[in-house]
């Protein structure tokens, strides 16, 4: 089962610090080569002294509407990143998570400004600790500029881990009682849902290391065990063993329920969507 | 078949007018509690003198843009919701049906504002109208601003009956023949699709009382009887009877065709959408 | 195997302007029956001179954002258009696509300015074109702003060719090494992705007048060859001949892998979504 | 003394709708005539059923800011115009007055998108009527807005008659308990000012028909009889008898205090700015 | 010689608390008893928790412009008011002015949301700051904003004292070496200009609780003694000894250069606008 | 009589191109000292490749507003300068003479970008070439836009010569049939008005090289002779010789109406605004 609130191997300020230079060098070399964005590269990123004066700006300003200003979000963004060494650690995970895993991440920079799954992430960490600090109503308004502005819908009572990557990241939808552990990747359209009008813990567990193709549904209080892999398009009603695949609508495991096939490698890391082609496909041409 | 566009069992004003105190009365005490929303609650409800003009602020405010001005569509909005009592009592329907199907839904107030399903359906609804009064490229031009902001696309000659919910309702998709009925609750990513390049009567009707899982896709003039359940991914060619279940790509009816199961409940009000697992789903961990 | 770059039929300008007249024909009367319109349709039509101005116009105005001004992009499209021929013809051949194969298109103004897909091509071939010329972050600023606003994900990298037709749209991603062909015609929640971390070739390579149905995932770098269909909801990893069916999750080929059943017409032209359902379907009711 | 509040000669609806008219084909024409103004005058004039909606739509849009919505400012100018026939005989005495009295004004149209002096005044006709209700920190939003946007700054308490021209009225102040009579004409930069810090009536009382110079300063509260005129740039601390001119700072009476020479023509109509040059100025070359 | 730069008497932070508590008060009331003001008085007052955010966030909102983000604004001017007591102080001194002397001055709240001469001061105190600081191009664009927005325009090197009130304040216009002392009250369309093309110290010093009327001008490296009053449209070319009035175009001191009339309170603090006209004005009617 | 619509002595584009690539330098300069203003001056200035897109951008979100877009402004403004050579080289002219005469003025960039009053004289004279285009409505359109932006009023049919400098701008008039030579110097306030109701040829003629004071009042159709001078707050009525200087309320000329002194430089160049003190003012202290 996942723990994805416990400490993560600490990413210490200097880390933060360091990655912060790359992304300054990289966008200053960006508006060098292309005035036409260097405003846009100064506003966003070269104007600030710190990464999360960054990121609360970007954010404030993509998620604003003409009834909840800027300002208002900068500064709740600020305050919330400036105060919690947790989330600026995850922010920084998330970001190599993306650089590491999706080989059109052409850098750290690209991904901070342009990637909506990793924005979406973070305006959700900072929507869930206002849901743990009983500031629900101002959570749920933070769900709905998500869902309005990235179309990333994500429960502020969800719990994310960290090195999270939601790939394209259009669709995605996150139940209120679902949980997704460290260094898992979810691609587009894939939804953790629930079980239906009653309350209670009724969304799926995503345990490390997992790998969610593209529009995959799992609903209910299931495990996806750590590691485990859900093929693209895949229904999932119950549990998956770690390290197994699920394929399908419905998902059967690959090499079947009795004995499944286990892989080795992590694929919320290794980002092999693919490779079980040849046991699964009915046909080769 | 349903037949959303007769009567309605009465939503008196009374009625109206009560939930309108509750919204009021949920709003000043979010605004009392979080001062940072308060604003946000005041602009979009506590300055309003009802429902209504809520609404229509709010769509204004959400669907504008620099080309399609905010007072233009604030005028549109409230005069239509003025001067159609149907509009208005399928409104407060589908807020108590958000609000009594979804676990997730804390308050009157938390749909109205945040739920783009809700907001989706409420504009379409305007948009039905002018549709009808044959201003169709007005109401064109509000589709693509629903399609745009909420990411769901409803043809605005769709029928949609009362009590309709769609939940999360990012990438829901309604085609122009569609006709929906009462009390249907429709997950996010369900296409009501059409058969091809041909014009006329051409996608599904939804029966009353009728579930739809996330990511189904149900193509061409079929008929989904009343009360019927549509797993999660299905694709959905042919009718399915009332009160039966169908499910998978290709979907099957659980039970088979020839005999399929029936369910007592009303799925679209009970939204149970995970207890076929036992009979369907090929493997038990 | 698809060869979109290679020169088009001559789209003259003489053809472009035919069409350029009819939309201004169509918007006038649209302005003359609807005065809540004619604002809208003057700032984003009868005021222009030109196709590509009002195009350039209505884009900057729908992608601008608060820190990259309509200004700044209205500019950057004005001058890609002006200057590129190809491009011009391009959007002349995606309109006539989506007026002749969309039913519910009733005029060409109607496409160019509430086509959400129409829309997120033409501004693609300019990031594509910027992609090309080395100005690799201002495309992927583009591509970002596509996301946000339209949800609809297509790397600047990709190829796409004449009269293609993003049916609705939302949610479709194309990866960074997809190619899709002439007269192609994809419906919303459409993945063109790829096989995971390794860079490389590694998306889908679309043939001319491929028709593929709403939600279905093609992943790797497999050859959908001219003339095939996908079904909807269909899981793609391998190749599909020319002018057959893939159906399902997995997909299979309709008539089998061995002797798969031909279609004569151009699916992406024909628009058939639904034939093969008497071969297909499990059940009948 | 002037009695701006009694009721003016009746402009009846007959002839505002005339006057609506009459604005309503000068923009139509100008539509035909610049394309490039089309957009700008259907959405503020043609889209519109009547006078006091343009005024209401177009004020709501000059004078909204970030945290004063265009939608709430329509809402109340809208209620505000249509529950008061009085203030509509204002705005059609202004608009008539402008276009009688000042040779720029080539058409009602003009006058009405386009004059500040005219803008304000009726802003500020509504900012009074919230003032005489009580709801004074409305009022006092307002008048800041006003005296941001136009720079004109009239306290809401002011009392100001029909057939008002404010010419250019970049600058123009007007106190708390100033009252302007029917048929005024006030150049720019002109103060009516009051005498220090202690409350009360201490504002000027402006008679029916005076002409007040650029740049005039008056102080206190004094009496400027009717149909009189004083020059640009005067400053007048104490009373002005009717049919007479002041000039200078200190300002004299034309004729001399004892016997000051009275004009037959009403300035405030006549507009006559510079007749007294031969009595008045020093040096003739 | 003021000497504006010299530490004022202590204004403790708990004074500001008490003035903050009041303003909170005040905004409370307000919003209570009118609805549609609420969320404007939420987001500029109740929301914050200190006079600078709430300053910080109105002056941002205010300032800003499509280039210069209302986040960027509101980040500098909550950087430097937090960071410097005596500006803090400033303002609280200059609140009380407004209050104090401006009997239309209703509130604490009124004067600090709506009165642009204070929010224009309030501004070039940063402006001032920043070119303090060396930061030039700063401050420069700072006051060309505040220009544009309030029609007052102060050079950021000139040196404003505390208490000081623009009432009206539109038109003021302040040159670059000017300074003004403490206590002083300027009525709009005041100028404190230079000499000619020159540079170096060429602008007015304007001392202690002087009190400037509407429309003076006053040129040129002099000296404007303490609690000298200057009548309005006076020009004012060489050095108004302390305690008396100049009067007039070209200014004359009252009672004589020689032996000019003095006078007992400071008129910067009293107001007294027009108690000279008795000896000045050349009628009596 | 100036002529200012006669043939400028030739500004070369080359020197055109010498100035843009100074204000680049100068920018770029300040953008690396100030990371917070880099992202304006890559927007207005640095991502332009010429000084009349920089100006056409700028003027374009300076003067937009909800109902007249920044991208129409914009394309106006770079079409009627590209097409204009006399047009550019007055842009050039004017910003040479504001640094020349203005020892505020520290750089070109910084008038470029922050000076209103050069930037109401440039639009003015799109709004004037409309004018005589007879586009008057989209003319008087932007004379609106300079009034409610700028606070200064040129009607667009007055003639405005080149290395015109409105020195601090706020509250400046001029009216439809004035016209002002080249090298001219105007401070705030000033206004060149008309004499009533009557149309013609009716406002004042400003010769080569005038310098006019703050606050001055100039009416009628009266001639201001090559290098005059018009002290601060003057009212003129009548005509002034050339190298004269007028001064006062009524204005007299220095030395006496019979034989008034004359200056021998350049007062619209020299700037020297208070030479005449010893010969005016009426004490000594």
């Amino acid at each position: 089962m996942p723990t994805p609130d416990s400490p993560p191997p600490a990413t210490t300020d200097a880390e933060q610090t360091l990655l912060w230079t790359q992304i300054k060098a990289e966008a200053r070399r960006d508006a060098d080569a292309e005035p036409a964005l260097a405003s846009y590269l100064y506003s966003t990123i070269l104007s600030h002294s710190s990464l999360e004066r960054s990121l609360a700006f970007h954010l404030g300003n993509k998620l604003c509407s003409s009834t909840l200003l800027s300002t208002l979000l900068y500064d709740l963004f600020l305050d919330t990143f400036s105060n919690d060494v947790e989330l600026r650690a995850a922010t920084v995970a998330d970001l190599r998570a993306a650089k590491l895993r999706d080989p059109a991440c052409v850098s750290f920079s690209h991904c901070l400004l342009n990637y909506k799954g990793f924005l979406a992430i973070q305006a959700h960490r900072v929507a869930h600790k206002l849901w743990t600090q009983s500031r629900k109503p101002l959570a749920l308004a933070l769900q709905s500029r998500i869902s309005d502005v990235f179309a990333v819908d994500i429960h502020p009572a969800a719990t994310i881990g960290k090195g999270v990557l939601f790939d394209h990241a259009t669709g995605v939808v996150v139940g209120e009682t679902a949980v997704i552990g460290n260094n898992v990747s979810i691609l587009h359209h894939v939804t953790l849902g629930g079980t239906g009008k009653a309350g209670g813990d009724r969304h799926p567990k995503i345990g490390d290391g997992v790998l969610i193709g593209a529009g995959a549904t799992i609903l209910g209080n299931v495990m996806i065990g750590e590691g485990a892999k859900i093929g693209a398009g895949s229904v999932v009603l119950i549990n998956v063993p770690p390290r197994t695949t699920a394929v399908g609508n419905p998902a059967r495991l690959m090499g079947g329920k009795d004995h499944p096939s286990q892989h080795k490698d992590v694929p919320g890391e290794s980002m092999d969507h693919t490779s079980f082609i040849s046991q699964w496909s009915d046909y080769i041409i």
